[in-house]
């Protein structure tokens, strides 16, 4: 093969692949993980073994779907450690991470499951969590946090952010926000009643 | 026909209907509500048409498996505006209330979904939700309850305990009740921080 054919197929390989990837994270975030690898394959107008060629499981596939937004919630909680008083630094990972999940239900749901370890997106998560870990230990340092505060309360407040049902990602958000604000309330040591997001209309939704 | 055949067939039908009845509440109860009604008349054991005839539409079917739910919801309300202390009456209603949705799924979920008004569930709902709304009303005038406390904070609090995914129904309640311990802290208007219900490990759950 000449020179050109070779990157004509690496282009093409590498167009297949973000392609995949694009559809993949769409789907995921709107309709849910439950979407199947045929499903994405239909619509990235590509065959099922050229999905399962570059993702030999669905797993590996969520976790390729979300390794920038894992990596973005590391960098929230980042943030959130170099802040000087690591309360407020505290206070506003609760506040973007919330946010952040109520955009992406996939993403959210993908944070809280078990993904193979050997996957960047669980490496990630483990880290992010580390960093979340330190976090917690100085803001009730800092005296701002409750004593009895632990890290899975943090997944306890995603999860509950998850359960969440809204008719658009506005009023989701939105509701998320005010969820956020409640949760960070009860996580303070000395409780001082905070001005609160308004709260938001939650229409009963279609039953399944 | 004779009174005898008259009577078995009567209460040949009222044998069925329970048993779908039974057989639905289980199959929403565990594996939410997207059970479709083919697959409840198979494990009843009988005929499409015969679950169709009882129950014209889903809504139908899951408003009769989940009235039972929803009267006591009401009772559990009607309990809470007995109480002598308002605020006390509204925090057991909110742990009760989260603690029974977190035992039934399906039930949590049809609680918050639109279901035929004309349907007894639907009115008992309202029912619930009105006593629920005198309940807040007196709990703020009491003191207890933060005054910018709004119903729709009720349906965020049950909403955001259905994200729990736990994996057994006991660490999923355990779940519930350090969520409701903690909303509950955030809804106090003078908060004092109280002791919380131990936090619960909240293994990764399987991504689908």
């Amino acid at each position: 093969m000449t020179a050109q054919v070779i990157r004509t197929l690496r282009s093409d390989a590498r167009d297949n692949r973000e392609r995949i990837l694009a559809v993949a994270r769409l789907a995921f975030a709107t309709e849910g993980l439950d979407v199947p690898i045929r499903e994405i394959a239909r619509r990235a107008q590509v065959g099922v073994a050229t999905v399962y060629r570059r993702f030999p499981t669905k797993e590996a596939l969520l976790a390729e779907a979300f390794a920038e937004q894992m990596a973005l919630c590391s960098a929230v909680v980042e943030e959130g450690l170099a802040a000087a008083d690591p309360w407020h630094g505290f206070r506003l990972v609760i506040e973007k991470l919330m946010e952040m999940h109520a955009l992406d239900r996939g993403f959210s749901r993908a944070f809280t499951s078990r993904l193979p370890q050997t996957a960047g997106f669980a490496a990630d998560r483990d880290r992010a969590l580390r960093l979340m870990l330190e976090l917690v230990r100085r803001a009730k340092r800092a005296g701002g946090l409750r004593t009895d505060f632990v890290l899975e309360d943090v997944i306890l407040a995603l999860m509950a952010n998850e359960g969440i049902r809204a008719e658009s990602p506005e009023v989701r958000v939105a509701a998320a926000r005010r969820l956020a604000a409640l949760m960070i309330q009860s996580f303070q040591a000395d409780p001082v009643p905070a001005r609160l997001p308004p709260a938001v209309r939650l229409p009963l939704s279609a039953p399944a």
